[in-house]
Formats: C-alpha cells, structure tokens, sequence
C-alpha cells in the first residue's frame, strides 16, 4: 500500500445524523477512505445526505450497506443498535472493523456482541465532541478537532484492529483513549449525561412557572439560562436512549448531585455564606483546567463577543 | 444644553469590576458624562482602573467621589450596600439620581433607601448582561448592547429622573424595562440565580468523585460539562451575596427544580421514555425563542467553531 492509499477500503456509515456527516466529511478530508457508504433508515434523509455529497453511494438497507466494508460505523440512537446489528450481522465482511459513537458502552456491547461474527474486529468508540443541531446538514469535518476519542476494545480484541480504529480517529483530529465499558459509562454519567438532564430539567422547570412568564424567562435569558438551553436543545431521541441505557450510573450521579444540592439549599437557607464562598471558589478552579487542557474555548462567555477577541490580559482577582 | 452636551455632568462609578469597569466604557464611548469619577475601597484596584484610563479622576473615598456628581451608580457586590449608602449618604448632590446594578433589588431597597436624602433620586437597576470574568479588565463597552437593563423605580419616583436614566441605558446600547423590585427578584431568581446555584453544584459535585478522576472530568468535559463550568467560574463574592440577598425567591425555584428532577429521576429508573422524550422535545423550543428574541448567538455550539460560521441552513428534525 502506498502513502497515499487510503487506510480503508470501503468504509459504511450507519446512521448520518450529526455525528456519521461529520465523520464523512473528515473521511473525506483525510482521504481515509476508497469508498463512503451512507445508509439510514429514513428516506428523507438519504435523499439529503445524497444532496450534500456525503457518500459516494447511499443505501437506504443497512445489511447492503455493509457489504465488503472494512470499516462500519454505527451512529444511530443506541436504542436501534440491536435491530440494526440483527440485521447486518450476517452481511458483515470477514475481517471488518465494526465500531460505534454511541453515548453508553455497556448496552451497547449487550446489543450488538451476539449478532457480530468471530471473523469480524468489534470495537466499540465514542467521539467526545457535538453540538446541539442535528441531522446531516449539522455535521462538519473539524468537529472532532483536539477532542478526545474512547475505545472500549474487549479484552481479547486484536491489537491490528485497534491500531487501525486508531490511526482512523487520530487522522480525524481525535486523541484517543481507550478504557472498559462500565468506567466509560460512570465517566460519561457525569461529564454529560448529568448535565444533559440537569439542563432539560431547568429548562422545563423555567418553561412551566406562574409567576414568570415564558416572555421573562426569554428576554433576561442571558443573566445565565441561555447557557444551559444549549444542551437542552439536543436531539430527543438520542437523549431519550443514553437515559435508558445507563440508567445505573445516571441514577448514581443524580443521587449525589440532589445531596449536594440539598446542602447547598441548607447553607442557602440558613445563611451560611462561607460555605457558599469555599463552594463558589473551588469551581473556578476547575474552568481554568479545562481551559489550560485546550477543551475550552479561552475567550469570555464562550466567545459571544467577537469584539473583543483576543481576550486582554484578565487582573488577578 | 447643545445637542453634543453628554446626558451627565458627572458620573461617579462606586465599584470598577466587570460592570463598572463595562460602564465606563460605554460613558466614554457614548460621551454621557462630562466627567467620569472612579470610587474603590481596593487600592490595587483603584490604581489598575487608573492605569487603564477607565475614568477622569480616581477617589479610594466613595463619599468623595459621588460630591457634585449628577448620576451615581453602584457596581459593588450586593452584600456591601448598606455600608456604602450609609458612607455617600451625606455627600450626595441634590437632584442626583442615584442607581445600581445589582442582581438582587428587594434588599438592595431595604439596604440603601434609608440613607438616601429626600433630594435624591434613588432608582435601582439591573443591566441582564455579564462575563463570568471580574475585575476592571475585564468590561469592555459593547457589554450591554442588545441586552435588557431593568429599573425598579419607587412608585413616587421622579419621571423626569426615570426617564434620563432610561436614557443612560439606551445609549449604553440596552432596551429598557421597569418592574417592581419583589417580581424582579423572582424573575431573576429562575432565570439567573437558579442557573448559577445548579452550575456551581455540579461542578462541585464533580469535582468531589472518587470512582471518577479529575483529570477525566477535564479531558471529557466537551461532551457538556463544560458549559457549566462557564457560570460556575463567576465571582465568589458576588454570588455569595446574591444567594443571602434573595434567599426566599432562589429556595422556592430550588423546590420546584427538584420536584421536578426527582420526577425526572423517577422515570429514569422506571425506564419511561416517552416521559423523556415530551421533556427532552419541549425544551428545544425554548432555546429557539431566545435565538429569535435575539439575545443568543445563532451559532452552533455557542459559535465554539468560527470555521462554520455563518451557519449552514440546517435540515428540519
């Protein structure tokens, strides 16, 4: 094979909502593969990804999709992963590398494993990058930039196979990690399914009072609620499944999250102001790390002021 | 008065953090003062407002500086006032209108109006606008521009004193509302209190794991996370102070929030999704009206990617 062969043959994406047209697009970039094929379930959308040119050939059946591909992509809502892998299972190429995005690592190994054959590399992953739009015009080739990447390669997975699952994501911008599907799942409880539902739930709270109404809540939004309608604005599906398939480490995080809500509410009640001063203080902390990791943009309020980017040097507080 | 005449002769800005400091730009910029005079009780602060030019003449002594002045306005943490008010009180001009910023209004009255002369124009106000930066280095003049300043007049007050400070707010670039100070405490509490406390919760919360390390927290944080860490950076001192100040509006908002994540929670475990799915759909809405009320960027992902900007039409859900 030569330098510029591309690292796959054929690659399928199943699925091409926000995260599969990304992955087109910086598959196509990156020249990584001979072939794209798309392939969802929804006519419309097929049709659309046929508009933007996402794939050199579109499928509307997954299990013809998939045929001969080196490389198949599951990023559908991890509630269809089952169905879906009944269906391609046989279909699937001696010696494919069969991954995901999904947003949970434990169903999705209970759902997929008993339909992959032992001739095809299983090797679930997960992109920790998005945002709130959806559907295949939301999709863009830098979205995986500088964002991390997690394998939950089983025990016994080939090492050629996560090598090469590797070279992929690295190709699109991606660092990669790789750990076990039960601590990515109680990791992902807390760094977004929480904030997710935390999100939807302000939200709805906010969308459902008397005393203020909808108008209030939407003109002063930018004292601090328009930040969490972000979340709140993704994809209902999608949510709707990481609910029900990591409900363990959700409700685990729920829990702790309301008890310290509730001493919060204590300290808020009985006017304990330093323990509200420590709390408000130690977070700091934690933006600036983020930042300093390059998760984060470096710029105040995420930027909404292009006017005054590059930010000026901040006094000390 | 010539139509260049600024609206002011002297403006005195009692506190230079991020509001005050925001406020002397957009006085210079808008030439709404003939004189500009910079009050703080920090002399490191004093001298770094000073070094950045942020105002004409520099007073440590807040009596000092609102003498002769013709519009006050206090930018200092909400906890402070009743000291202050007490200290100008005397010293204030006859005829001066006398305003703030704060985010609390219902004890900023209780605070303050006791020690307002009969001659004086109390009005407080309420810019909805910020960074969750601090400190005179950090306001810039366009700060204000499209966002909301709400005033709670005293139902006697002056119009002719509402009205010219409605007009200090407009050419700051704000559209300008008035209500009475107990709904705007109740109005903010859900709008930005609430947002703040749940911020700095979790990001407390997940700082506090064990199962989970923080250098995960940081690495992953762009799958949600983050965007609460923006708020949770915001000063300690002035939401110690919001949180006492409005403690009967923030503890009911707390109510209901957790009324109604324990009913999301409940139907987490119980695996309701279509429970789910109504909250998950409702909420996208509201994040739409903000956008078309103009007051948040239509951009994906807070417009974290310049590189996709001006968005792409995006395809129907």
């Amino acid at each position: 094979m030569s330098q510029s062969d591309p690292l796959f043959e054929r690659v399928a994406l199943i699925g091409i909502g926000l995260i599969g047209s990304s992955l087109a697009h910086a598959t196509r970039r990156g020249n990584l593969a001979g072939e794209i094929v798309v392939s969802t379930r929804s006519a419309d959308t097929l049709k659309r990804a046929e508009e933007l040119g996402l794939g050199d050939r579109y499928e509307a059946d997954a299990a013809k999709a998939v045929e001969g591909a080196d490389l198949v992509i599951l990023s559908i809502p991890v509630g269809a992963y089952g169905k879906v892998a009944e269906a391609i299972g046989p279909y699937l190429a001696k010696g494919a590398i069969l991954s995901d995005v999904g947003s949970t690592k434990g169903t999705v190994v209970r759902d997929v494993e008993p339909h992959v054959p032992a001739s095809v590399h299983f090797i679930p992953g997960h992109p920790i990058a998005g945002t709130e739009h959806s559907g295949p015009d939301a999709g863009f080739a830098s979205l995986f930039e500088g964002r991390w990447a997690i394998l939950t390669p089983p025990a016994d997975a080939d090492p050629a196979a996560v090598d090469k699952l590797t070279r992929f994501w690295t190709a699109c911008g991606s660092k990669v990690d790789t750990m076990d599907p039960d601590h990515h799942d109680r990791v992902l409880a807390i760094v977004s399914h929480l904030p997710h539902i935390i999100a939807y739930n302000i939200v709805g709270t906010a969308d459902d009072l008397e005393a203020v109404s909808k108008s209030e809540v939407i003109k002063y939004s930018a004292s601090g609620f328009r930040d969490f309608t972000r979340l709140a604005a993704s994809d209902p599906t999608m949510w709707r499944d990481v609910c029900l398939s990591n409900r363990d480490a959700i409700l685990e995080m729920l829990g702790r999250f309301s008890e310290d809500l509730a001493s919060l509410q204590r300290a808020i009640r009985w006017g304990d102001g330093d323990k509200l001063f420590d709390l408000f203080t130690r977070t700091r902390a934690v933006r600036r790390s983020i930042i300093e990791a390059g998760q984060e943009v470096d710029a105040p309020d995420f930027g909404r002021h292009p006017e005054i980017q590059p930010k000026k040097e901040q006094a000390a507080d």
